[in-house]
């Protein structure tokens, strides 16, 4: 096999060999069921609580809020619906953002078929949700702000301590017995950006385990104690009672570690930004080229750019033959032919945001990964440009 | 570590050798996101493609009838809820046993309180649902039967086959426009017993990969082409839109391997029966032990006994003790004080019911295994009589 060069760490990341290294003994001779009360049950309850520890410290959270699911998109579902079912109220209220993951925005419009109402506030150019519109937008029955933390697509970085801090405020004054609650999506930000959710002031707070060097197939939720929550899938008396189905005992485990990781990921964090800071210049250097999203307030490994007459699936196509993955957006809209609502959100036109690369790095990228794609994406963008002839 | 006994394969089974070979790579090198668009990513979706088809011949299915999902829990939610929410009527009525497992009872339970109704059958003292009960139970608005292949506990099979024909000519000579569908739990019957699909008359079917020496945390639902149904879940476009979430690979691969690995273990089962029909005549020469359930409906792994005047919860904790592993009834309610709702639905007393212990033999279970359990259990029965004064 080519040498392989990958850089589309937001749609997912390996494994690190650390937590595999973790998760192995408990897919092999560490089998039991944790609700078994023999010893080889008994074990796997020893991993999970373990993992749930570490995972609630990470957050500054007690260990009965951490919450294991199946996904980021199952978590984003149960803050969402699990709320709002347990409230069980009609004519309430939810705000989020036009550039929400499709796991929220989907999870909004099912809410409104069934008699809630959503706001989804804007956002500007940078991609960020105005702090003042989410005030503007509350009215007596808000009963849930979810923005997430940094989208997928750009990188941007919302304001949520802000959110977190106006909301706390408003519920402090508030003459109606409803209290707003505060979900964020943080499945991007969290290898990045303090997770500490008395910090965030969020009541809610999802990831993934994929995205953070962790396996497929693992989400958390982490709920606040005292937030009105019900199951949205029902069965056993598993994550009390709130998600059952025999636990993923070996990626439950392997999201503490990966976790544990990303505790300690400082030094990374400077190696990852500086080859992004690189690319963005250089990259930019490419006429017509923009970069799309906020200069600033982005993570640091998230590059999206647009090339006007060069259409965004062609240049993946044109990088894939080189050996080098990226992706025009998100990969959970890789198969759709819609243009990204993430760019459109940001002002761009139709054309513009099927003209997007993104470029996202990780823990394995080095140097000389990121020059040859500088190198190589030059004369690709040339070349699709003499096609389109634009 | 001393040497231990497991004897416990109906709460879960160890992931077999084979199983995880094929999941290791998808663990490791093949990381990419099934939806990116690039080779790395295509490698995944190979990997899914081919679990699907190994699953849908399995089934005699399509490959597109066979979706993946995070646990048999939530395959069980989304086969009911996802029908009903489809269906979109009020007063529904749905058929099941009083012998489901929590994810189908509870499901239930949730579905009533939204304004279906639901006939709870009951289950003679062999533990197996009369046809004739199904038939008599079917009103003009019963759009859902939803019965076990083999109960969790006591492993009686239920006539599956034959609801299916039932439901199959009432279909037929229906005035009303209302389809009965018809759905089967076959998380315990999936490794023993005949999942055709066409033969078994079901719309949708439902099994796990834990319990089949495949991972935890994956679970799949059959669902026949044309089966109204909805997702549970909201967010991407994965699984054709019914259950989005990016695709836990490796434990998907590992799902089929699994499954090519139960299509093959005819021999196996052939001595697993020797074993299990050894345990049951020796340990039924203990005084006053009683077999729970069928003698000849059972899975060919499963032995449940009561032992009046010894608490299941002690024998367990005594066998634990010596290395052993089996259980007093399901994982899943391990942890509850409540007495099974299995036990009780074939007519056992509270006392009885609280007295039992289930034995379920595997793959790697060996004949001198048995006989250590056979040689220990008259002696822990015997000392918790004697505690107990009954």
């Amino acid at each position: 096999m080519a040498k392989e060069i990958y850089l589309d760490y937001s749609a997912t990341t390996p494994i690190d060999k650390k937590v595999l290294d973790k998760m192995l003994p408990y897919l092999q001779e560490n089998y039991g069921n944790p609700s078994s009360i023999y010893a080889l049950g008994q074990r796997s309850l020893f991993g999970i609580d373990n993992s749930r520890k570490i995972i609630s410290e990470f957050l500054g959270a007690k260990a009965d809020e951490v919450l294991f699911v199946g996904s980021a998109t199952e978590a984003n579902n149960m803050a969402i619906l699990g709320l709002i079912k347990k409230l069980a109220k009609k004519d309430l209220h939810v705000i989020t953002s036009k550039i929400e993951h499709p796991s929220v925005l989907e999870t909004c419009r099912a809410l409104e078929k069934e008699g809630a109402s959503v706001t989804y506030l804007p956002v500007g150019k940078n991609g960020i949700v105005q702090v003042s519109d989410v005030e503007k937008s509350i009215q007596a029955n808000t009963v849930l702000v979810s923005v997430m933390y940094a989208n997928n697509e750009i990188g941007t970085i919302q304001p949520i301590k802000e959110i977190g801090v106006l909301i706390k405020r408003i519920n402090e004054k508030r003459e109606t017995k409803n209290k707003i609650f505060f979900h964020t999506d943080a499945v991007q930000g969290s290898n990045y950006l303090n997770c500490d959710v008395n910090d965030l002031g969020v009541d809610m707070l999802s990831f993934s385990g994929h995205k953070i060097y962790g396996p497929k197939g693992i989400g958390v939720l982490y709920v606040q104690r005292g937030t009105p929550i019900k199951p949205i899938i029902y069965g056993g008396g598993q994550e009390q009672g709130l998600r059952p189905g025999t636990e993923n005992v070996a990626s439950i485990v392997g999201m503490g570690e990966a976790i544990r990781l990303v505790s300690d990921n400082k030094e990374e964090q400077k190696s990852i930004k500086k080859l992004r800071d690189k690319l963005i210049k250089e990259v930019l250097k490419i006429p017509r080229a923009r970069l799309n999203g906020s200069e600033t307030d982005r993570l640091i490994n998230n590059a999206n750019f647009s090339f006007k007459g060069a259409e965004g699936e062609s240049i993946v196509m044109a990088l894939d033959q080189k050996g080098i993955f990226a992706s025009t957006g998100s990969a959970c809209s890789s198969n759709s032919l819609e243009p990204s609502h993430v760019l459109m959100g940001i002002g761009l036109s139709q054309e513009e945001a099927h003209c997007s690369l993104r470029v996202t790095l990780g823990r394995k990228t080095k140097e000389k990964e990121v020059d040859e794609l500088i190198k190589v994406l030059p004369g690709i963008i040339e070349r699709l440009r003499e096609i389109s002839g634009r």
